[in-house]
């Protein structure tokens, strides 16, 4: 089977540099199977791109290619990095875009992954280098050549450590839990970075109050249709986050909450 | 040749959501080939994407597999099926989502489609199941399992029946036609649940008029073309369906009129 | 390897005419690998994908099959093409959408492809063809022919010459030179139709000024990360365009620049 690269990019839906990304990396392996994971990242936010790898990237089956640009550091001396992870290759600039990923795999275990390198070999490049799109220049062609067989270690140094991801943390004190929206999702639901897991051992009924720019809702329930339809609810999400819907209605554009808003547990 | 999944979706372009989709897929069965059809449809309008896949999804060879996930009912007691139309195999929730497909393809003849099954092998499942998001861990499943040849049986129990499409009727009577728009295109031409069939026999000069939202418009056209720029026009549309446009402009922005506004043909 | 087609339309992400033209050349040639190059071309702006193809289809492996449905005449005599640049092969509407590609490809040599022709041969087409879709009914089955090895001289009658595309022409004087914006990209970066080529010779320094709607900057840069956050600043982009920029923010929105605003360098 033809090894798969997915897309990753802050370019939008449609842009002519997700289409570039695509014939430089056919260009070089025409048997690859490119996969568009997203273009919607809003621009250059890492956080958002390390959510939605995190989420997603080791779902595919292992042997997969991740491509990743979210490069606001462009022109300036930031790393362009493989890294394996799970037996999975990411090829992106090092900015904490595998913070989350990272986060999620090393739960249970020190350090940081086995194989890391810094993506130098000029001779892997294409030529000449934009200053202002590395991801066409370097970082597509890393990931063909990767697809094509070239050994990791041919790209480049190996690295030792990676750059954190700028991440909000969950402030946790007795009976109270300090968090934020993270992400807002297509049916408007505000997904927060308090996990499923931190909630582990408090009350899931009335004794516990969610609140966020000013309201407020009690318990915690399965599935939207737990409530009936414009109630606000908070459940943990699909993806393992906690998250406060609206059932059937866009919660972000009815209370007019996004992406940083302050979300408090109270029990 | 490997077998096509398509996807249909109101994740929304570049949700984090299509991409889960796709690595479950893949991860079952590396060598299908994903086509995306649309993830723009509307958050839970389960009409939008019975339009869409009644135009698009028998285009496709037989054998197509088409993933169709707008569910607005996850968490309740809804059916997911598994459901076979002219050699194309659907799996969807079982909410009316294929009707106007099941409308186009048995307007000749009585029935429901020969072979339909509620899927509920939890073997096929990816566990844990999500109880928010049955897309990925339930329906993304079953058609990876198809394509790699499980049968169809082999999902769960046969059904007899499909929920019905809620689907905006056309009423008929001497001289006057009543229907809706039930779609905008990204034109911004308006397409109505008005058919080229309901049209036969009607004058298509200007003995006929077209009325929407106070303005009118007289005669049928065959293309874009035969009317000047700027002109209100009416024709019978690729998809089959009677469509309102202004020639080289965005009707609906420039009429402020959307899904829902009532269209009537008088003779 | 199985050929790839490349899909270039101003239907709009999503839209079902999109999945259209997916299933009417998979039903065709079920091998072929499509590759979504960009449905987000605003409608009927023949210059905006124009400019995306002579950015991105020869970055694609020779033999790839690039079929470009932006069709304002629909229905008018305008001629349907199949045209050879490269190595590549181009089906689109005649109307100028190729004219980009061949001015770049075309710089030091006179004349136009050697390989054009007319798509007339009926026995290709979709039929019925519907008079508003012809990239459904004519362009997608072109395509779909010519990838399972139908020779272009059977599509239809040789061509020698094609429409030319309406482009603004850069205007040059002493000492001063005048363009204008023709793309915004999605970090809402301000694309000139003045070309790296067109700059040189010209002082890069602070004798060079950059003026577009009563904004002024000077000196030309090579990327992003020269200037400091929230800066204006020229420089020519990885398209090889001259290109304003607000260093960290989207200059189209903070100045209200847009698509046709004229470009003046002094120096």
């Amino acid at each position: 089977v033809p090894p798969i690269i997915t897309l990753t990019t802050d370019f939008g839906v449609g842009s002519s540099y997700v289409a570039a990304l695509k014939g430089v990396v056919l260009s070089i392996h025409p048997e690859v199977r490119l996969v568009d994971l997203s273009h919607a990242i809003e621009p250059q936010q890492i956080a958002q791109a390390a959510l939605l790898l995190a989420e997603t990237a080791l779902l595919f089956p292992p042997g997969t290619i991740h491509l990743a640009v979210v490069d606001p550091g462009v022109g300036t001396s930031r790393r362009i990095v493989a890294v394996e992870i799970e037996g999975h290759w990411f090829i992106c600039p090092d900015n904490g875009i595998l913070g989350r990923l990272l986060q999620k795999c090393h739960k249970d275990q020190a350090g940081p992954p086995a194989k890391m390198f810094e993506i130098t070999s000029e001779r892997y490049f294409r030529q000449p280098v934009a200053p202002t799109f590395h991801g066409r220049d370097i970082m597509a062609p890393a990931a063909a050549h990767l697809s094509l067989g070239v050994a990791p270690e041919e790209l480049g140094q190996p690295l030792s450590s990676l750059q954190q991801l700028d991440w909000p943390g969950v402030v946790m004190r007795a009976n109270r839990l300090a968090g934020e929206v993270v992400a807002v999702d297509s049916f408007g639901n505000l997904v927060t970075n308090i996990t499923g897991d931190q909630l582990q051992g408090l009350p899931v009924d009335t004794g516990l109050s969610v609140l966020c720019a000013g309201h407020e809702t009690r318990g915690l329930f399965t599935t939207y249709a737990d409530q009936p339809a414009m109630t606000l609810m908070a459940l943990v999400g699909s993806n393992g986050h906690l998250e406060l819907a609206i059932v059937g209605d866009h919660a972000s554009r009815m209370l007019g909450i996004r992406v940083g808003a302050e979300v408090v547990i109270e029990w």
